[in-house]
């Protein structure tokens, strides 16, 4: 054996006070108590210090343990796969600056309302705030941005101790889950000896399995005849915005059904596209609503609104531009997702709970007057199929093509996940609404660029489907390190990476005018990377989409190939702009001419009856 | 001209119930006082919301302004700079998740003691915490990590805010420069319209520079006379801890001359390399203090502590074992670097002031008994010698030797930056004292192996000279993004990467014997990335290190090179506990047979006398 003392690193391990076994105990507490209350998966980064979390979850195994070597990435990819399995993910990381590299998928989780179980180990009380390795100030370091934080105590061998870590451990998985659900933080401090050689016949931990009854949130009675009362015979909308995991499809369009609302759907809400009834969706609305000849006449009395704040600022400044509007937004208790403060009642329920009651009262003579849906319904298919044709009249690479051809692609049973920035919003205008089950999710939370692959890499994760990424460079760069666990878990994911070279979006906005002198270095921001490299580094394949159209069978072929699927799209972010102007214009221009035939036509018929 | 309608992202631009000019003008105010205030560099990400103090840095040419694409390596390079310059650096990022990628740095700013000026895009108030885009509570959000923080108001175009804008300028500069130095946060509100077309001829910012006179800390005299009293004629050790920017290095070793003490000087402390009195510095204390047969003689009666606690465990534990040593901890106001819970007295003071009361009083009768300082220095002078003989005994890569080569390679004025985990620890051990100016620095705050490749970008950046880090491979992927700015800036930087694929330090600890059915997946983490690869994406120039010594000609080479320089050191993990044990056992038989030689002459000496 080498001399011990010739170890550079060894120091004198002091035998623990506490009993054997009972460090460990604790831990198995409060870990068997989450498996009871549901979680099933943990996302861990390496470190010492969380040896106690690491080992009871990498030997148990009933955890499916998934390793990640950045823990920023590893926050959004638990976030990513506890949106797609609707149930909370542990993550477990050391002390130190790891914990903080939590705080972007913490505070998007809280944001988008994703249960997550952020566990992060500590240092003992005696070595905090003294200058010790790897410690800062962990105690409650996420702020407002979880629901709840709690920092345990030290393992002292107690059974009050191991009963309570089950009570703390069966409060957080609920608490992440009420709604609005959300992040929990829980503060492990463990002292040397970390580990301990295992103990035959280990106790049990002390006390008993936890369980947790949710509530139940049902609107107020008062509340729902008011609604009735503001919605019946009106010209109304609804307005699904997005929300994590979807809002419940065909509760939502019967309910529109019902009242002869059209449902103004936002890709994240979960009615773009699936197997409820998608005759009263309508998805062209970021168009319609700029267009004055349709945004002066259908300015409707009532809206309701499920979900957040749709994505489109069109739809939203029109609205706010109407404060004569009925504005009813649905939100449970404690939220308050209204940022153009138009709301005139915030009904306190969630959608569910809402569109049921409303369905039990609306009877057959509640719907707005005869041709409201109508018109939204048909300015919406001449819009959609011009957006689609002035697509198809390019015959150069436009970004706004890639939803096309991801509806084209995308099987039953898919996941969508879309960036930030102007994947969102490309896929807002151009994705037609699916009669195929195809899950749609973003980070609308915070809506920043950084996470995003890793989100996508979570939903892969999941194991519930094909998992599509449309994304933009820099948010491709931004997580480059998530990328890395697709190969390392075996993972299957397809991207459709649209690279202009930097930050295309900022082309739209005032600053490239304005600030013409200094745009294209400090908003324009070419990255000068060559992608093909960054996939093959992570041991993915690179395929350049070529021409102007046809990428949906690369995207389908894809699809078929296992682990990393990168498909690159180059395009060019001046040009993108008046591309945009172009299709969206020609698509304004049909909605125009349309309206313009249809008052003729009703002109003509008024005419007719007054000869 | 396209239709403005048909822009997808456009939305009405209400005009400004400012004055033009009032918005800039509030902005200009702020950092203009910064200029006042001595910050010159800042260092930006890309966003639209932070436009307003975007386009002042990029357009004064008095800023000298760094672009980042991603925040949390921004933070880190802002670090790295600030550190090396001595000086405050302000980071800008936009609104949302960008502003939490901030946190790792912010921490590791606040306990490296590094000043940081914060200024995160926020925002206006009516948009807070109402489901707004890119819009997260940053009120405060760096919660304890920061020495102060504060909410602007919006522009209202009045001067008292002007006026107000400077004073809270002055100060965030003033106090992340006073001890201890620190990062300070500003959130800056913004409402749109976020730019204006230039004003002709306009005012100037309400109000005048500020100027803050820092206060000078100088110990209590009582303290003093009570610290020479406990050090004259004892036995004693001045124990040199890790300071960013290095402790007064001539002050303190002309202090332990004095004393006849030796400084045992850690490598983040500036007392390894330089231009002062090199011979009473002692840097094989790892390796001393695990020597039985020394550790049992050589306890001091009295320790003065400057900087933080030592990185060496092996000292810390010494020094620990032995509660009847007198301990001096020598820091200022508010602070409690003292893992170890060992102080008898904290001097409050900082390094500076207490050596130079220290030397007004000391005289030549003051200094420790004859013997114990060259005692210290021959056991060290052996112990050193018989590290690089082990070394160069090896006929394999061994990672102990790269610190031996490049203090071959390192010129005068270089600066080498060290990550955490192995490097610093085998630096620590293995890099003999220089008599070169050569600043060694670390990220010894938090510890943590992130952000740590930015840290170096930004010491390059400051352009004073050579920088080279030495850095594993998992600490290098964790920062990956960091080095798009060498390339991106045209700076230089030489990386020596040690290459383990994977945690080589955690072989070092229990969890490698005690958990050896986990430990490869959840310690030993191998990440199979092709590193040669990693460098070119980031066009990088990769060099693989071949056989057991000879790279100092390597890293002379890649310093002559311009751009990335890359050398590659392949090793395994396991081999390389080996190695550590076998190179540090040498050094240890080494120590103690010359020890052994040394009593038997004082023996046969004492005989001769008796006899």
């Amino acid at each position: 054996m080498p001399e011990p003392s010739a170890n550079p690193l060894a120091s004198p391990q002091y035998p623990s006070p506490l009993p054997p076994g009972a460090a460990e105990r604790y831990v198995r507490a409060f870990t068997d108590q989450l498996l009871a209350s549901g979680v099933r998966h943990v996302v861990i980064c390496p470190g010492s210090r969380s040896t106690p979390l690491t080992l009871v979850f990498a030997r148990d195994q009933r955890w499916r343990a998934w390793l990640h070597i950045d823990e920023r990435s590893a926050g959004y990819f638990a976030l990513g796969l506890a949106r797609q399995l609707g149930e909370p993910v542990a993550l477990v990381c050391s002390s130190g600056t790891a914990a903080a590299n939590f705080l972007p998928a913490v505070v998007e989780a809280s944001l988008l309302r994703v249960p997550l179980l952020v566990l992060t180990a500590d240092r003992p009380p005696e070595l905090r705030d003294v200058g010790a390795a790897q410690t800062i100030d962990q105690v409650r370091m996420f702020g407002s941005h979880v629901r709840w934080a709690t920092d345990m105590t030290p393992a002292d061998g107690t059974p009050a101790l191991e009963r309570a870590a089950r009570g703390i451990a069966a409060r957080a998985a609920a608490t992440s889950m009420a709604a609005p659900a959300g992040p929990v933080h829980v503060n492990f401090p463990f002292r040397e000896p970390l580990l301990e050689r295992p103990v035959a016949d280990p106790l049990p931990p002390a006390g008993h399995p936890v369980t947790v009854t949710p509530s139940v949130v049902t609107p107020a009675p008062e509340a729902m005849r008011a609604l009735l009362e503001a919605a019946r015979g009106k010209r109304g909308l609804v307005v699904a915005g997005p929300e994590a995991g979807g809002l419940p499809a065909s509760l939502v369009t019967s309910v529109a059904r019902a009242l002869g609302w059209p449902v103004l759907a936002d890709p994240l809400s979960g009615l773009r596209a699936g197997e409820h009834d998608l005759e009263v969706v309508v998805e062209a609305y970021d168009v319609l609503t700029r267009v004055p000849a349709f945004a002066r006449e259908m300015v409707p009395e009532v809206t309701l609104r499920l979900g957040a704040a749709p994505t489109s600022k069109a739809l939203n400044v029109w609205l706010a531009a109407h404060p004569a509007i009925d504005s009813w937004v649905v939100d449970v208790e404690g939220a308050w997702r209204e940022p153009d403060a138009t709301v005139s009642t915030m009904l306190r329920g969630d959608a569910t709970s809402v569109c049921r009651a409303l369905l039990e009262e609306l009877a057959p003579g509640d719907s707005a007057e005869a041709g409201w849906l109508e018109r939204w319904r048909d300015a919406n298919a001449v819009t959609v199929r011009a957006l689609r044709a002035g697509a198809d009249a390019l015959d150069e690479a436009f970004e706004g093509r890639a939803p096309l051809e991801l509806a084209e692609a995308l099987p039953d049973g898919a996941t969508l996940v879309v960036g930030n920035s102007m994947p969102v919003r490309d896929v807002d205008t151009f994705l037609p609404r699916l009669g195929r089950r195809v899950r749609i999710e973003g980070t609308r939370g915070a809506s920043g660029i950084d996470g995003v692959v890793s989100t996508a890499v979570g939903a892969a994760a999941a194991g519930l489907g094909p998992v599509v990424l449309l994304i933009g460079d820099l948010s491709f760069l931004h997580d480059f390190n998530g990328l890395w666990a697709v190969n390392r878990h075996g993972l299957n994911l397809t991207v459709l990476l649209v690279n202009n070279d930097g930050g295309g979006i900022f082309h739209f906005l005032p600053q490239a005018d304005l600030a013409a002198d200094a745009f294209e270095e400090w908003w324009g921001t070419p990255h000068g990377l060559d992608l093909a490299q960054a996939v093959a580094l992570h041991g993915g394949h690179h395929v350049r989409l070529d021409g102007a159209r046809g990428w949906a069978s690369e995207v389908a072929a894809a699809l078929e190939r296992p682990g990393l699927q990168v498909l690159e799209l180059r395009t060019e972010r001046v040009r993108n702009v008046e591309l945009h102007r172009q299709v969206i214009g020609h698509a304004t221009r049909a909605l125009e001419e349309a309206l313009a035939g249809r008052a003729a036509s009703v002109g003509s018929a008024a005419a007719g009856v007054t000869s």
